[in-house]
């Protein structure tokens, strides 16, 4: 059995997310209906996480074992001749048999763009969030100061996720502004459900006045979700890389 | 009866091209039909000419004449949120009476662009043509200056278009590059059907070396169509404006 990892790219505006959903078009179900017609076996990719419904990735990594003797160039080809055109394989290559996509994941980036101008667009519209009210950059800037470092994260996770520890440790949260578009990059050790999105929702309020910067360490320390601000859409979420340790 | 200017903004993707065809989505029918709801008229808007199906526009003018008392900025407001989010109003305003849409453009500019690499994108492919191999930027930059000045164009003419006159004059055609992206820009008093679309394909014919840069010459000589490169496909193509004389 060989180890293969991707690397994949994908417009997240045409599927049910990430994750295989019976008789929905989903990344995976859609990668792995092309392998399973390529290798003959029942192959499952397991991803280095799952992104929502309309989320984009630029660097998705997953990775599969098979006993083909099919090899990673040809895999790449014929993966991007037969995947819908929202689906880019980017690389694809042997690793060690022991590569966990998720659980050997050590950092994620993700970008969230916002475009903030009174008139909406129509060429690009699936790729980021449309505000129209003027946004305080500079207190968003603020305001995303006090999430780095070490924390409980509970304030920032949508419901239905049990999981062990919601602490994580964010090394980056920064805004850039390019004309109208306001981007928002995140790097953490590790995200939970719906996290990026609701601190962008959280950010935004304090873009909008509702709170000042310091709501957020409020907000952050009272580990109740229902303090912070609505989820953002995902449209404008997107997983730019996924870090591993060199081996 | 006033006359009212439309600037309009559309994601080629999801439409049959500006043009009103009976049961099918077309920009043209679309803003029709809000319009007539709102005035209770039947109007019709003349756009500066049509796009194709799958041609995004920037910036297209249109105008219709209405007897209401609705204003330009209520019927921007409105257009905006009863259009599908694939076309934006970007202005509304009271023109002359006399002025007409088409008949008054003096000048029009079209991009096209061509991602030029190995690998394709999924975020953002319905906004060029891909293509991946290696293209002569300079050998098409030669070519499309002979394309510069007055010329019968009759050889760039796509099929079912009868007209007056074939003649036309581009006063810009140049290329630029912003890392694979090649970007094509071109004006001219006026465009034939499928003009920017065939001449991009045979611009690409030169960068791919099936001809030299002097071929493009011989084939706006031959006024032959069936001597150029092929049809460019539609998603790479923008409408960025079109210009009016100052009343």
């Amino acid at each position: 059995m060989k180890n293969f990892k991707l690397t994949i790219e994908y417009d997240g505006t045409d599927f049910h997310g990430w994750q295989y959903q019976p008789g929905l078009p989903t990344i995976q179900s859609e990668i792995q209906k092309i392998l399973a017609l390529m290798t003959r076996e029942n192959i499952v990719i397991h991803g280095s996480g799952r992104t929502d419904a309309g989320v984009h990735a630029l660097a998705q990594v997953a990775h599969f074992h098979s006993g083909t003797r099919i090899g990673p160039p040809q895999f790449q080809v014929a993966l991007n001749q037969m995947l819908p055109p929202g689906i880019v394989i980017r690389e694809c290559r042997h690793v060690h048999p022991a590569f966990h996509a998720r659980f050997d994941a050590i950092r994620k980036t993700y970008r969230y763009h916002i475009l903030n101008r009174p008139l909406a667009t129509a060429v690009g519209r699936q790729y980021h969030w449309h505000i129209r009210q003027p946004l305080d950059l500079s207190a968003m800037e603020k305001a995303a100061g006090h999430l780095l470092g070490e924390h409980d994260f509970k304030a920032f996770e949508g419901s239905g996720s049990p999981r062990v520890s919601t602490v994580r440790r964010i090394d980056k949260a920064c805004f850039s502004r390019d004309g109208d578009l306001i981007v928002f990059e995140i790097s953490s050790n590790g995200f939970l459900k719906f996290m990026v999105r609701n601190i962008v929702g959280t950010l935004v309020d304090v873009g909008r006045g509702k709170y000042g910067p310091e709501g957020v360490r409020d907000i952050l320390a009272s580990k109740d979700r229902t303090k912070g601000g609505a989820t953002a859409p995902a449209q404008g979420l997107f997983l730019m890389n996924v870090e591993y340790p060199e081996h």
